[in-house]
């Protein structure tokens, strides 16, 4: 397969068309059938591969900053007679278990930036079902804030994964029926595994939609529903959206160079080692910050390592260790944070912060051990020293030259998928510490310091430094990829759960064991014999 | 391999001893190395498999009800330099993926059984670690509620699996370092990568264990410490335990019969209809309770139950689905019930209630399809109602003869892994619906209204009934068996999570995953290979 990329734009879509019409936003799902990742895969009846969701991610991000006057967004299908019949089944055939997995993770990721819009930005999504919904489509639609469906009594919704594919719906389904949308645990059995799922009345009283409408009103209610979110946004009506232009990278043999971040791939030894760049320059005020838009280095930045750790992800499975690195001067990461706090009530700044807030989870969620080097040099400062806290693994260099640097955004900003900031989740019912932690604002922490403070894992001096870094990387890349990954995923992510965590943890899990079984990957299995007429086999033995 | 018997007593142990000693039990881990299970599998070094759990299973349970006076449990073992080697290599190299899986359920079970007698029964669990204590032996001293390492340069507790194994440590290690023993999250990676382990002052440092005791004042501090538990306890002191004798049970071609419950095996069906019957006496008070002692219904009908929920996991696997059926007065069942909350206070009283608990929580956590109902003549009321707020789905009859009664513990007294009641998992988020629930207490809820509160997820006349039923079970054991334990596990478990909840939700589904995993169970796998002196070959794709 060639390189899956990340980068896209509306010009380029083949999949999603974007609709405005002032504060409301028609976000409209209209999959090519020829459009997939995968030769020979046919897109019918909307239904989706990674090269689809990317395009939906793309197209949710830049109505955030390229839009702020859209307060509403609507998904909604152009195919006739159908929403979206979820992720295509013959891909999912004939991918890789690990293409599989992160495409779920991708996927479930996209859907948590719409709740994260609908929660966080002003930016409500509405669904509006007309036509069939099922699995991923309606797994998307109930992503939303509000669930329309058109009660023409074809249209139904449901999550046929468990009697028709023998898989559970993976995208966070599950757990939003029981957490998000507070369906009875008996009706979402029943609900699971229903072929030809549910409409009308009973939908809605099964909390599967929010409401039912009938065709004669469907366009006017759903008109006056997403009026009525809009009226309750808090955008900005007047403010000017920034563009999002193509990022500017350099593909070579063995480095990737984005104007702030840099990675060098060791395929020997099994790692993709990653420094991002102080800013060289900042704006001086808010007018600045609009003007110099994605070029605005918290941002910039931002996007940049967001794209990285995609490519590394999909792109570069076996390199299983990402080393973490910085470089620059930590003063000037300080003042562009100082930028972020003082104009934390501005549309733009808000959405700056909350895309550093997902890139981060993005980065705790990505299946390589995670190891920073805090060298001479380096600028972990404020929001750059959350990779440190982010990372299984921070070793320091003790000597003068490294410094660590707390600042305001790592008491808050950034929350993990628990809820928790990774300063919380490292100190665990611990607020002393954190108390501690935040008394040091302001102070250039040298390794002991850091070490007494409970921030770093370990300091070598000079002499040991070389030895003890070549040593642990090439120990981590030793072991077990698969045990790693699994060890990562459980203790990343102490203390309470969220949904979020839910679907992440414990659904993904699941799925991930599912999609490794003999009914459902096998010669027999339910995902090879979809549609050819045959059925699949399945091994009755539970565990 | 021979069906696998859950039921055993002290005098047929072969790996452990009990030594008592007044108000302090010592629980000796001594494992006969030919005692395995698994034919050529040699236990060495403590190392155990399920047979050795059993033991365990047994010795918790019968120091709560045959030894009131116990009030601190001192975990220690019979072998020089090594408490625990944890699960034996050779046998999860052996065994079948379904045994694996159920092999770390139960074990996990086992030690929550642990760590609830500590939290709830006044008999505080220690672990005494006088030697090597790696994988599940660490991850069996942390169930205790005080960890005691000997310092004498040799004894290291360590999680080896996955630099040693490529699996994880499986029995709740993971969850325990973080989220009860609150290690920071870089050390526990540390720690879980660090093949040789940690000991002496480092371990207490990082809270690995409670203390560090010097080899002259070891046996003297073990003793000041359990004592100084035992006399926190409030376990009475002059109280007479109960036995447990063996339970009555006939095994036939297609039914298994105790004396409260009856099992009929359906093969071709793919289910087993398990059917508990209404007590036929009942004490008149107190003394009778404790005259009757094991033969009191309540807890001889929990003790058939999980012997029979157990006997279904491990040996017959392809019964997937569970059919959950009741018969009998069911003013009987609210008369057991009124004596279990009148006499809550008393500490055998407390031990029934507490046993009840932690069966339905076995049957929540059990991967089979559960289907309870209710039908004319049945008695799913106070605790047998449970069974049906524990099933995926339970079905009523429509008609006079049925009826669903409501009791006192249904509020509270049986709380799942998640912390909230069968009601509250069910009804998340709406308190006014457990409240409407409470107030029926003490009616004869028809069809009708059961299904008005919300109670049953469906009700048929006596013109469906049948059909219906048949129907549903028969497609029910259509569907990939993977599919619904996936399905299961999520929807179960609505709402917050809780260490137990993590455990075998998130924790249990990685090591479910890395269990199918080629780098585990392949034929070059760490599993097969270990010890034969061969590295095993690892595949080192990350997903």
């Amino acid at each position: 397969m060639e390189r899956i990329d990340f980068q896209t734009e509306p010009d380029r879509y083949r999949h999603w068309r974007l609709r405005l019409d002032g504060a409301v936003a028609h976000l409209v799902m209209d999959v090519d059938p020829a459009g997939s990742l995968f030769e020979g895969c046919e897109l019918k009846l909307n239904s989706y591969d990674l090269g689809v969701d990317i395009e939906l991610a793309d197209a949710v991000q830049r109505l955030r900053f390229e839009h702020p006057e859209v307060r509403a967004v609507v998904l909604r299908s152009g195919k006739e007679g159908v929403f979206c019949a979820g992720a295509n089944i013959r891909m999912l055939g004939r991918a890789s278990h690990g293409h599989k997995v992160n495409f779920c993770k991708f996927t479930n990721e996209t859907r948590m930036a719409i709740e994260d819009a609908s929660e966080n930005s002003g930016q409500t999504y509405m669904a509006a079902v007309n036509g069939a919904c099922a699995g991923g489509g309606y797994e998307l639609a109930i992503t939303a804030a509000h669930v329309m469906l058109i009660d023409d009594r074809r249209s139904t919704v449901a999550l046929p994964e468990v009697p028709l594919l023998g898989v559970l719906p993976g995208t966070g389904g599950l757990t939003r029926l029981t957490d998000k949308r507070r369906v009875r645990r008996d009706r979402a059995d029943v609900f699971c595994t229903l072929e030809e799922g549910i409409r009308g009345a009973r939908a809605v009283q099964w909390r599967l939609v929010d409401e039912v409408v009938p065709p004669s009103a469907w366009e006017q209610e759903v008109e006056t529903r997403a009026r009525e979110f809009a009226a309750r946004s808090d955008r900005p009506t007047e403010a000017q959206g920034i563009a999002l232009p193509p990022l500017r990278r350099v593909f070579a043999d063995e480095a990737i160079s984005y104007d702030h971040v840099e990675i060098r791939l060791d395929r020997a030894g099994r790692r993709a080692v990653l420094t991002i760049g102080a800013p060289a320059r900042l704006p001086a005020d808010l007018a600045g910050i609009c003007a110099e838009g994605a070029a605005f280095w918290p941002l910039a930045m931002a996007r940049e390592l967001d794209d990285a750790l995609l490519h590394l992800r999909l792109n570069e499975p076996t390199l299983g260790l990402l080393v973490l690195r910085t470089e620059g001067n930590p003063d000037t990461v300080l003042a562009a944070d100082a930028l972020l706090v003082a104009h934390r009530s501005h549309w733009l700044v808000r959405e700056i912060r909350l895309h550093l807030k997902r890139v981060l989870k993005r980065l705790d969620l990505t299946a390589r051990s995670l190891i920073a080097l805090i060298e001479p040099g380096s600028c972990f400062a404020g929001t750059l020293a959350e990779l440190a806290f982010a990372a299984d693994r921070a070793v320091m260099y003790a000597g003068s030259p490294a410094r660590l640097h707390l600042g305001r955004l790592n008491f808050g900003a950034y929350p993990m998928s628990n809820g928790l900031t990774r300063l919380q989740t490292r100190f665990l019912g611990e607020p002393a510490s954190i108390a501690r932690a935040e008394e040091s604002i302001g102070e250039a922490l040298e390794s002991d310091a850091a070490e007494a403070l409970g921030l770093v894992t370990a300091a070598y001096d000079d002499i040991d430094w070389d030895d003890e870094v070549r040593l642990m990387l090439e120990e981590r890349a030793s072991f077990s990829a698969d045990a790693l990954t699994a060890m990562e995923a459980n203790l990343r992510f102490a203390g309470p759960e969220t949904m979020e965590t839910r679907i992440f943890g414990r659904l993904t899990a699941w799925q991930n064991w599912v999609f490794q079984r003999p009914s459902a990957v096998g010669e027999h299995g339910a995902l090879k014999r979809y549609g050819s007429g045959q059925q699949p086999e399945y091994d009755p033995e539970r565990v």
